[in-house]
């Protein structure tokens, strides 16, 4: 391990402050809800800026609700070197999906403090706003914005279901760090990395320490609204009826059976489905689900994808059916340069790194449009992400937590 | 029409009087969303007692949260008439259901009080509490408290979906309406009658203005809950899911074949469903929706009703699921004395009624197991009810209180 920056990597604290963000949001059975401009999230961001401003660096945010956290390098002038994830959850979330990649850039930066490591570059840890898309969808957005892939008029109108706006919640978390200077979206970045949990059983079962990501799957996301027409339960005729949840849940049924692989390599979920007027007597007017689909292979998420309008028409009547596609995102592959350097700086360390293919999608797809962007994964139990029993082993982070300090060293000076 | 009390009744004070009670809960559609034990079901409780002082009746309540009021006959102390529906409505209601029977009761003494006809019996007015069920699950807690039908300790134990129960409800609205004397639940009964807008079709088919209601088709409910297992949207393989939603709709299809019948008499409604956690890129962990289902024949509700259960299990894998039965209400028969008073009152008056089945559930059900009991129907526009497009005709709702008003009297003075 040398006297690099990897050593002083503290394995112990950057657990320990897993934990503790983990309060923030903290769900009974363990896991987490911090969803995207929440108070929770808020307390997160003041619970980080204190241990960042604790180790002299300078936090500011920008018009889409980014949180930067500067450590100057001796050429400030040039563009800066970017390493973190995002502080939001699922609602029913784990404390490692994001968390991990903001707290291991802190914890590289503090190595790279403790190391005296000379820098030329400087280095901004990032937590990127509303990644999940979970209270607002789509998610990504703070990314998204940031690098021109979203326009910031567009986000900033996104409502969660209860009408409320991002506008609204970015204004009040601005109001709530009106301390912090505002940066412009889109400025110049060198570099950016990182690091996240795997979300899948690959490491795990293949006993690696670390994974080098050589790219995100691709995936597309649709909004289908099935409407029918609302009558009383105890006396309209089946005949007559139009029940928009008896034709959803057929063209439900339908997608399933058409979006199945052999191979099990599409990734398709219905996760969200909402019935209106939701009422036991009353036959459903209305429902709007959403549609998930990823496939490592461009092409085929563009063939799967672009039957599913023709499907939902087809199984509809008596009702009609609108589907509307919220996200195209064709998969990517991150430039070797990175992984090249990810890689050799894991032999350099001693720990064991495999190549993976990042199956979820993340922040660094966006940034990948902006500069050289890479990813490194570290183990998860079983697999299991976006959910309460979200689990990860302290060893393995800060394994991670090594090679990023390294990679972050030769990227600034660069 | 003689110069009986029917001659009183104010075809256009009554349709009024309608449009006045629409505005509490009113919707930008047209329709009326006035669930149970919400403020705008308060405000009608408010405009209600209102009418009635002017008419010198006085207000009271009871602990199940239902608003009487009385009329004093010569003989007070006897048990008295009661006829009324309820002021609550579906969440997408319209302006009659419900209103119309306590309104039609209130016009119908307004029009004995004119006639100067000498009453033995009194007539108490009555707004049942919670008849809908959609904010509070089951319905008709309020005559189901009344006639012992339902413990009153199970129906304030009842919370709606935002966790706030009925016992803290009906707190609430006893507060604001603490001037109101509260009256023992179960107290003697001479004879309910319950006017009521058809909520089908068959009278505007067949003419005629009024419908001397038989019988209620019986009604079982259940509430079907699927677990699976949470996962990532992106990373889990279909193989391994164990998805809720999924699990959910094969169930909901192989019901809907299960409880077709060929003369399209069953009647079976799944009008509410939820998704948990309800997140576009997380695999659904469990899905909880509802059964309405009613028959005529008791024999065949028994038997589908009973089929429920085995056919949830049947098409759960690889989820498990959990079928309750929430509700059981036979179909009923109204005794002869009762349909022959009405259909004489209607002949009388020269009105054209028939005898008619009622498809849907009303608090009549629960008043048929104390005492004496009939229904008034009045036809509805297309038949269509539980929707704002619900609409009825200032003729035909005068037409049914002229006969409600004239049976009351003979009710009261037997």
């Amino acid at each position: 391990m040398n006297g690099t920056a990897a050593a002083f990597v503290d394995a112990d604290r950057l657990w320990q402050r897993h934990m503790a963000l983990a309060r923030h949001g903290a769900r009974a059975d363990g896991g987490v809800d911090r969803q995207a401009l929440s108070a929770e999230e808020r307390a997160a961001w003041h619970e980080l800026i204190g241990w960042a401003s604790a180790l002299g660096l300078t936090a500011s945010t920008d018009a889409a609700g980014n949180l930067f956290l500067r450590f100057n390098g001796a050429r400030g002038d040039l563009p800066p070197v970017l390493s973190g994830s995002h502080l939001d959850s699922q609602p029913t979330g784990g404390k490692f999906d994001g968390a991990y990649g903001v707290l291991a850039a802190l914890e590289a930066v503090e190595a790279i403090v403790a190391s005296r490591t000379a820098m030329q570059r400087s280095i901004e840890i990032v937590a990127w706003m509303n990644e999940e898309g979970s209270r607002f969808i789509p998610g990504m957005t703070g990314s998204g914005a940031f690098t021109g892939a979203m326009n910031l008029e567009d986000v900033l109108a996104i409502r969660d279901a209860a009408g409320s706006s991002m506008a609204d919640g970015l204004a009040k978390l601005h109001a709530e760090f009106a301390h912090l200077s505002h940066r412009p979206l889109g400025r110049p970045v060198a570099a950016y990395i990182e690091a996240h949990i795997e979300q899948g059983p690959i490491l795990e079962r293949e006993r690696h320490e670390v994974g080098v990501v050589t790219g995100i799957q691709g995936k597309r996301t649709f909004r289908v609204t099935v409407r029918g027409e609302e009558a009383h339960a105890g006396t309209s005729l089946r005949r007559e009826r139009k029940d928009a949840l008896l034709a959803a849940t057929r063209i439900v049924q339908a997608l399933a059976v058409a979006m199945q692989d052999e191979e099990d390599i599409v990734r398709f979920t219905i996760g969200k489905l909402d019935v209106m007027p939701n009422a036991p007597s009353v036959v459903p007017a209305r429902v709007v689900f959403s549609i998930d689909l990823r496939h490592v292979d461009s092409t085929l998420l563009r063939t799967f994808g672009d039957r599913i309008a023709g499907i939902c028409n087809d199984h509809a009547a008596p009702c009609s059916v609108d589907v509307v596609e919220l996200t195209t995102a064709m998969s990517l592959h991150f430039p070797e340069a990175m992984t090249t350097l990810i890689r050799d700086t894991a032999r350099g360390l001693g720990i064991r790194a495999m190549d993976i293919y990042s199956a979820a999608g993340h922040d660094a797809r966006f940034l990948h449009r902006v500069c050289p962007t890479g990813m490194i994964f570290v183990p998860c139990a079983k697999g299991i992400s976006h959910s309460p029993r979200e689990s990860a082993k302290a060893e393995d982070l800060a394994a991670g937590t090594r090679v990023l300090a390294n990679t972050i060293v030769a990227l600034a000076n660069r």
